[in-house]
């Protein structure tokens, strides 16, 4: 195992340190490691946004601590939920009043941790789930669909309109609307290396690939021999957009995500590739983020999502946001 | 070898027409695939900032043509210098009057064809060369020291002042001072593959490091066993200040820069671990950015880069930028 680490027990709090450092002008760590929040917290009532999840995922969340977009984020240990201690440590500490909306991923340690904590919170607030994966019905950890990249267009969406002042009913009509829009599906070239476990989660031969692979190295659809470019984009645009049965001219948001270990170039590449299936779809392609948000430690891959957008998400996606790892 | 590609000839302009789609608000692409420029043009005889070099360091330079920043970048095949004629078509699109500042890497290659293109070249030019690789004196690829990461410092930096309006002399004096007060090194944990040749470009055992490595795979200072984050960090920020002999209590900008294959997760903990050196040799870090801005295809590593910063430079770091890669 090939990794810039002391030891693996303090590889989190290390990492985290070395963030809330080089990012100290926009976000705070708590001192227990508990969760990232904002340096300058609403103030005013409004709703405060959380999220979490475990680590291993960077920048997903704490990359999106900031101004329109999260007020705290809650690292767990690598692919390992966080706490419920956390969640209420995190809630106490950004709630301004205006209550808490917690954004979750769909695995099944996420959601009773999350859920224990919406129970333990005696203010207001509510959850949001995000299950955009539409590579497997159900998966090892969780009932139904799994979380993966679209919770960023979640997350950003539902984080302008928060700072707009939208109440908690609104945001989580809201939030649950854009998920409906949004569908994901990914392909590892390689495996990624839990630092706690040290050796590769899952093995791929040298000409093969995996369909539909989880942001854990997780089993996809199916292993299959590597192919170009094309064919692989014409494959994850086809299973994303036959679910989402959108109508020809609707305009979506295109969103192709590295996994990690993947350079710049070849996702441009891949969007280019992307781009043009959709476009054969007949949606048409008005907003774009390509890099690596979402991802699993040091995966080569990648993952295209596409959300339907309407004029009210598009200004919401254009709002300004000031994190680590979104800024515009 | 794996790669998100259709044919190893057409990689880098499927790349090109992905990264000009996903950010057509920012950067046209020629139509030649010559370079790439600016939206928006100065139109009002400022000085136009070019670069260029090899491509498969992406986001450098494309990913940083934008307001504030650079007004061209011309990309060569992977890791190959491009040609006079891409610099020339360049510099006749984007020059408005006040001459052309090209900002060259110190290679060999890249300095013959900037230098036959500043010749050639009818109207006001100069050419400022980057030279902050402290890990060797001299290489098979370049007369003197390489030029890498520090690279991004001394576009942005230049870049706000051209912005500004100052003209050619005082930018060409402005970028040679910040090359003079930047320097870098870096470390491999993993080769890289260039598409045309298909294997990777050295052997590394599965416990050693390339110490010093250059941003195209070249040898460094010498290969050694895989050691601590504290102690590869310790070595890099050492080589690096003993180099630049700073007066203690000097201000610095510490970039840690990911080489392509390394998660920010662990960039965050070398971002760390390189501050507490940086503090230990007695220097203030008052600007800081971390993640993989000057890459080697998909390598896993990092390099640690140290600018010494006065007031002007600081203001100039902090000025607005606004392009793909980098924004603020």
């Amino acid at each position: 195992m090939k990794k810039f680490m002391n030891a693996t027990e303090s590889m989190l709090t290390e990492s985290l340190i070395g963030f809330a450092k080089a990012h100290h002008d926009i976000v705070v760590l708590d001192p227990e490691f508990r969760f990232v929040r904002r340096k300058q917290a609403k103030t005013d009532g409004r709703v405060a946004l959380i999220s979490g999840g475990g680590s291993g995922h960077e920048p997903l969340h704490i990359g999106f601590v900031g101004g329109g977009m999260l007020d705290a984020a809650c690292p767990g240990n690598v692919f390992t939920s966080p706490t419920p201690d956390q969640m209420l440590a995190a809630a106490e500490a950004v709630d301004c009043g205006g209550g808490v909306l917690f954004i979750v991923k769909n695995y099944a340690g996420d959601i009773m941790n999350f859920s224990l904590a919406t129970e333990m919170y005696a203010k207001e607030c509510g959850t949001l789930i995000t299950d955009d994966d539409v590579a497997i019905e159900r998966s090892e950890h969780s009932m139904g669909r799994r979380g993966v990249a679209g919770t960023l267009v979640v997350e950003k969406v539902v984080g302008a309109a928060a700072e707009h002042g939208d109440g908690l009913a609104a945001l989580m009509s809201l939030g649950k609307r854009v998920n409906e829009m949004t569908r994901s599906m990914g392909v590892a070239l390689t495996s990624c290396t839990v630092p706690a476990v040290g050796r590769p989660t899952f093995e791929l031969g040298d000409d093969e690939m995996e369909m539909g692979v989880g942001i854990h190295g997780e089993a996809g659809r199916r292993r299959v021999p590597l192919r170009s470019a094309n064919a692989i984009a014409e494959e994850l645009v086809q299973a994303i957009t036959d679910d989402l049965r959108a109508k020809a001219g609707s305009e979506a948001l295109l969103l192709v995500n590295g996994f990690g270990g993947t350079p710049s170039s070849e996702l441009y590449l891949m969007y280019d590739a992307a781009e043009r299936q959709v476009a054969k779809q007949g949606l048409k392609v008005t907003r774009s983020l390509v890099g690596s948000y979402v991802t699993s430690l040091e995966m080569a891959g990648c993952s295209v999502t596409v959300t339907l957008i309407d004029e009210q998400m598009t200004a919401l996606w254009d709002a300004p946001v000031h994190s680590a790892a979104l800024r515009w």
